[in-house]
């Protein structure tokens, strides 16, 4: 999934450059480019498919991440994470000559930093291997570092006993309940009961545990699929546009993880940050003595716990900060943003004043 | 006098382009444009001088502030306000045929912000009157409006009469005493007590008269101004070069004006402002319902009291603020400030660890 509208990386991030295109962390490779590479030793290229927005379909080609240009996929609107998955199942269905029972998919971001990759990729194997075995919805779970309102939760079973099938690789464990983003109190209590993991967006299942859990949970959608498919097949593209922008605009959490019958989770051991916003590159990069993190080449008198970011490329700006606790600050060759780190979310109000003016730098 | 570094405008200002030939407040004139024409009704562009530093010879002619090119003139090296008026002084002389006693000379500035140009004009008119009729060395005292501690101020004598001079003119009256910049207590009881005003750095006499005087304050400078009159008159370039570099590197205010016999102040009436550094722009500027002053189109969101300066040139540059209070916030085209405003002076940390860099945006 790479379809982010990249407000929060504003002004490094812009429509046609989301974070999922940015070398946020790492000079060298974009956050796509990173995913392709980290899933490579399980998953080859020629298997992996980038679903994204039609305005970014040419920006990933452009950007050379390692998959055939073929499988970089445009959703011709956005329906959320339940949209997404359902172009994905109906794509892949189109494309292979396949039972659904014979088909399994793993769903897997491409704007997260995730450490260990060795790691990462056994984790995956684990909950692959329960899901090809089990008609199972399985998930991976990261096991929560602090009580973090941004994310959902999920909840183990209790007395859960790890899926026989995952004995060998990472414990992949039944599922109780999902848990949407939770208030700072109710998130406190899911940490420290140790029974809760964040939900990380990734998902692995046979299309035929999909197609029948979805039958289930939101029948519509999984009827939806099938003719997406089909006209897919077909290649009726006019009528996969009627379809799918018939979809509703829901997440896949919404639409089918909270209701199905069989969800298992692997619990994550590796490094995970979704990198939801510039503070979060406190976590992903290396702070100097007074808690500063800094890109490029900034002048940073008596600062203490900042972002000072001169974005790659942006070399030409030269940038002082002088006297600032907590702060964003953000230069790239055309924009300049500041900001408190506990305001970082609002970066939004500057890209929705830029769109009202008409400004293209947004 | 224009031969400020121009250090505390940083990134707006650079060594070859000091505050003077900023478009700081107005966008379409230089300071040192508006301070020629300012002046323009009281002394005619080809007589009027532009003191200043070698390297910024070509910069201010380039600049087209309304007076002719020869009338800018270098030091050949920097020797603080005493070296510019004893160069300014010798040019004179030996530029004029006429005695000391028959050219008066009026030292203004060309970094500072003052409205209602019609009182100052008037004002000056005051001020080379007295200094015109009488063997004093005339000043403009600004009513100070702050216990300001970054300014000289000067002391009226007792029961101050104005001179019979200025009858007709604003008031011009006796000086006790210079004094150097104060610390707050004595700043406050300055302010406080009616008989000081601001040493705005402004002066008035005749050559002849600022030749007796400086005979008894500082015999050596007197005798090189002299000699550097002859040099010049002579066409001796060399012999200029070594006579002003074995200038003191001192101001006038210690080197003269605090131990001149006969000193006199016409007491200014206009808005003034030195505009010192970029929280001065409050008293430029306007400001919006919370307080911000705004340069150029940058999107201000939930800010109170802080300066966003978009410069004039650095339209390519989006800029994004929330959620701050005084700071300051500078973009031009290659480089960005941020600081609190009560650390605005420390802009000059960042220039000095540019120019240690080598960084040419200093």
């Amino acid at each position: 999934m790479a379809g982010g509208s990249g407000e929060r990386f504003w002004p490094l991030s812009r429509r046609d450059r989301p974070k999922q295109l940015l070398r946020l962390t790492q000079p060298d490779a974009t956050m796509l480019h990173e995913a392709v590479e980290r899933i490579a030793p399980v998953i080859p290229a020629e298997h992996i498919y980038i679903v994204t927005g039609t305005h970014l379909v040419d920006p990933i080609r452009e950007a050379q991440v390692g998959v055939p240009d073929a499988n970089v996929i445009a959703e011709p609107h956005k329906r959320n994470t339940s949209g997404a998955m359902a172009y994905a199942v109906a794509h892949l269905l189109a494309r292979y000559d396949a039972p659904p029972e014979g088909i399994s998919m793993a769903v897997l971001t491409a704007d997260h930093t995730i450490g260990e990759p060795e790691m990462f990729c056994a984790t995956v194997e684990s909950a692959l291997r329960v899901a090809e075995a089990e008609p199972v919805l399985a998930t991976i779970g990261m096991v929560p570092t602090r009580s973090e309102t941004g994310y959902g939760y999920i909840q183990l079973a209790e007395r859960a006993e790890p899926m026989p099938e995952s004995s060998e690789g990472y414990p992949v464990l039944p599922v109780a309940a999902f848990h949407e983003k939770p208030n700072k109190e109710t998130a406190e209590s899911f940490v420290a009961s140790g029974d809760f993991l964040w939900n990380g967006g990734m998902f692995f299942w046979r299309l035929s545990t999909f197609l029948d859990e979805l039958d289930q949970a939101r029948p519509q959608l999984a009827e939806s699929t099938r003719a997406l498919a089909e006209a897919m097949q077909a290649g009726d593209e006019a009528k996969v546009d009627v379809l799918f922008a018939a979809l509703d605009d829901i997440s896949i959490d919404y639409a089918l993880m909270e209701h199905a019958r069989r969800v298992v989770v692997a619990r994550a051991e590796f490094p995970w940050d979704d990198i939801g916003a510039w503070p979060a590159l406190d976590r992903a990069l290396d702070h100097d003595d007074a808690g500063n993190v800094t890109m490029g080449d900034p002048v940073v008198v008596d600062t203490r716990n900042s972002i000072v970011y001169n974005a790659p490329g942006a070399e030409g700006m030269a940038v002082g900060v002088v006297g600032v606790d907590d702060l964003v600050v953000v230069v790239t060759e055309d924009a300049v943003l500041v900001l408190p780190k506990d305001r970082a979310q609002d970066v939004r109000e500057v890209v929705k004043a830029l769109k009202e003016r008409g400004d293209g730098r947004m």
